[in-house]
């Protein structure tokens, strides 16, 4: 069905125009959303706002690994009984998010911002990679910081791996580990449902098997 | 899969928290708009906040017929070539905006703001229909303005039906019409999937045929 923008206010389609910028948002879902703020009290809208406002006017980027952070150095650096000696380097905030949760890392991150595509204008030095070699090459002296393996935790698609593949030659050049995460079978994978590259890779990189 | 919290910053999860407070927004749909918003430049975010704050702010409501409006009057009670001697009674400004998308109406509105629901706490008193029954009642002084007919334009559930049965009881008094929404069968519907109580209200309401 159609959908004929006929709005009664201006002040209404100001809001549903803001609020369909968001992606994933429509226009009729943000018109949604508009008559919901507006059947609230001033008070909760003001305070969705603000949250809104202060999210983006305040926060700030921890100065080692360019997570978001509430200080100058995020939680994760700030905390001395990670493995600083392992820098895992992710395309975002999300990413660091999606880490943490496994339970499984102990070590450090960096962030880079995004991912190299030339398609998006996105280049090497769009994203906080002169930062990464830095952050290697200033630990290099120090021995008790310097780091020992950096984990490119990238997307597997082309773009991902051309990323990896930079930062792999930037940093050929110090005394550092690079690796990059395990790919394969998910858990609970059924082999007749898995795309041919993934399985194939799965194979190549088979482990022993542990009992 | 489980989504366990664990916010890198306060500023993030005060404005995840605001944003998951929209209805049919999830923590996670939250999470990835607060970062898209936390990627715009400064003033695009201010733009989009002002705007939702300008709405609430600002906005206000038709002194006839209680739909939203930039002015004291909505355009269409301002509008002289609309019949005002039609007034249809709707529960809230979508379903303005759905009726005069169908471009088949050419009276005046009335809305009600809500709908009368015993279970969410919304009695008679909370809508707008004690202003409804005095713009019938004034207006039957000033025949060239008198309204000839009330459309009960409701939902066809239990809440909707017991809200047009009361405003028809408030009505009765005066010598005014009162009609209600024709229901039955969706054009293009096909009989077999109708449910049994669209298909029997077909039935019993069928129409002349026309050629």
């Amino acid at each position: 069905m159609a959908f004929k923008e006929n709005y009664p206010s201006k002040l209404l389609e100001d809001a549903v125009d803001a609020i369909s910028s968001l992606p994933g948002v429509g226009r009729r879902s943000a018109l949604r959303l508009a008559l919901h703020l507006l059947k609230q009290p001033v008070e909760n809208v003001h305070h969705f706002t603000m949250a809104i406002d202060r999210l983006r006017d305040d926060v700030k980027y921890c100065r080692h690994c360019r997570m978001i952070s509430d200080d100058d150095i995020c939680s994760i650096c700030a905390d001395r009984s990670r493995d600083h000696s392992l820098i895992c380097v992710v395309e975002s905030v999300r990413d660091v998010m999606s880490i943490e949760n496994t339970g499984q890392y102990r070590g450090v991150y960096h962030v880079l911002g995004g991912i190299i595509s030339p398609i998006n204008g996105v280049g090497p030095s769009d994203l906080t990679i002169k930062e990464l070699v830095s952050r290697v090459a200033s630990e290099q002296d120090d021995m008790s910081t310097a780091p020992a393996e950096v984990i490119l935790a990238l997307s597997g698609d082309v773009e991902g791996e051309t990323t990896s593949f930079y930062i792999y030659r930037q940093l050929s050049q110090f005394n550092v580990k690079v690796s990059t995460l395990a790919r394969g079978l998910g858990f609970g994978d059924d082999l007749e449902y898995a795309d041919e590259l993934t399985l194939g890779r799965s194979i190549v990189n088979r482990q022993p098997f542990k009992v």
